[in-house]
């Protein structure tokens, strides 16, 4: 696969407020951090952009409010923040699309000229999938990088209830079946970008 | 549930392109189109919006391509078009999601002063989930009327492979579960509506 040379890092809700598993349920995959901390790096080597993007939930509960320590990024991205030899942009959101959120992701990325975007993250099938859905329908080439995102258990309707890994899976399989985007191992990603 | 009396009901792709299984593998829900077409009926009966969107794929090999025959309405869609007690809106699109369609989805339930839709159609985990998506992060209160939908078999990344009834239960968990959408029966939303 190939990297564009300003293809986009973005990097979706990676905040401490997910640690919390007794309000999210088991998760799958917990090599992910290292898959996310390592993508950012050689963003941020090659002097691509690196998009950080917050989820600031107006629920009371949530783990991610607003004012509440789980809202803030986690050390390993916080650290990383403002050190990258690219643009970078901070996109905070309330819903799950990272192009509904402020400042307007889409216009950023055509002020830039940027036509190619990487999506890590949490949760693969939530916000994640939701924002690689949209770019891909709004015409970017979207390259999912599928564990360098994560996961819980979740209750559906009529007393379904599926695991992280069937639902990862699941999100995959439509992403990339679907023609939303690329979905491929972080690995890949980053021998592509380092070339 | 509450089904107010200005929902919209979004039929999405229900057009005979999906019927040439040859090209789209082994589908679930064979009850799906009696579905879709009660939940025509019930809004059209009580003086709802009717929402019919089509699929209108630029891609050469697609059995929903413009100037072919797969492009038209299933009959019993097309049977039912301007037939309504209330309003009708024809969305044309060529991408998953509805409110990336022509004319624009959102300023059209906006104007009409809706707050509430139906999804039905095809396929469950692709233009039907993405509409649901998009509408729930709009604001949208989104009632997924799960079997008034169905999906196929589909390859993914990895060498894997999910069945439709798979897809199509990851659907209803994620939209469900991360609070998208209310995923309910189309008896549910029958009911509701006729009250």
């Amino acid at each position: 696969m190939e990297i564009a040379e300003n293809a986009a890092l973005v990097v979706v809700d990676v905040q401490k407020g997910f640690e919390e598993e007794e309000f999210w349920g088991a998760r799958n995959n917990p090599a992910a951090d290292d898959n996310i901390a390592s993508l950012i790096d050689v963003w941020q080597a090659t002097g691509r952009p690196v998009v950080f993007v917050r989820h600031d939930s107006p629920k009371p509960k949530s783990p991610l409010r607003t004012g509440y320590v789980g809202n803030d990024f986690k050390e390993y991205v916080e650290e990383r923040r403002g050190k990258g030899a690219g643009a970078e942009l901070l996109v905070t959101k309330t819903v799950n699309s990272a192009f509904y959120g402020t400042p307007d992701l889409d216009a950023w990325f055509k002020a830039e000229g940027i036509r190619q975007f990487v999506v890590a993250g949490i949760q693969t099938n939530m916000c994640a999938e939701t924002t690689a859905r949209m770019g891909g329908n709004l015409g970017y080439e979207v390259v999912f990088a599928w564990d360098a995102t994560y996961t819980f258990d979740l209750a559906g309707p009529f007393g379904w209830r599926c695991g992280a890994e069937e639902l990862a899976r699941a999100t995959a399989v439509s992403l990339h079946g679907g023609g939303f985007a690329q979905v491929v191992t972080a690995e890949t990603v980053r021998g592509a970008a380092a070339r």
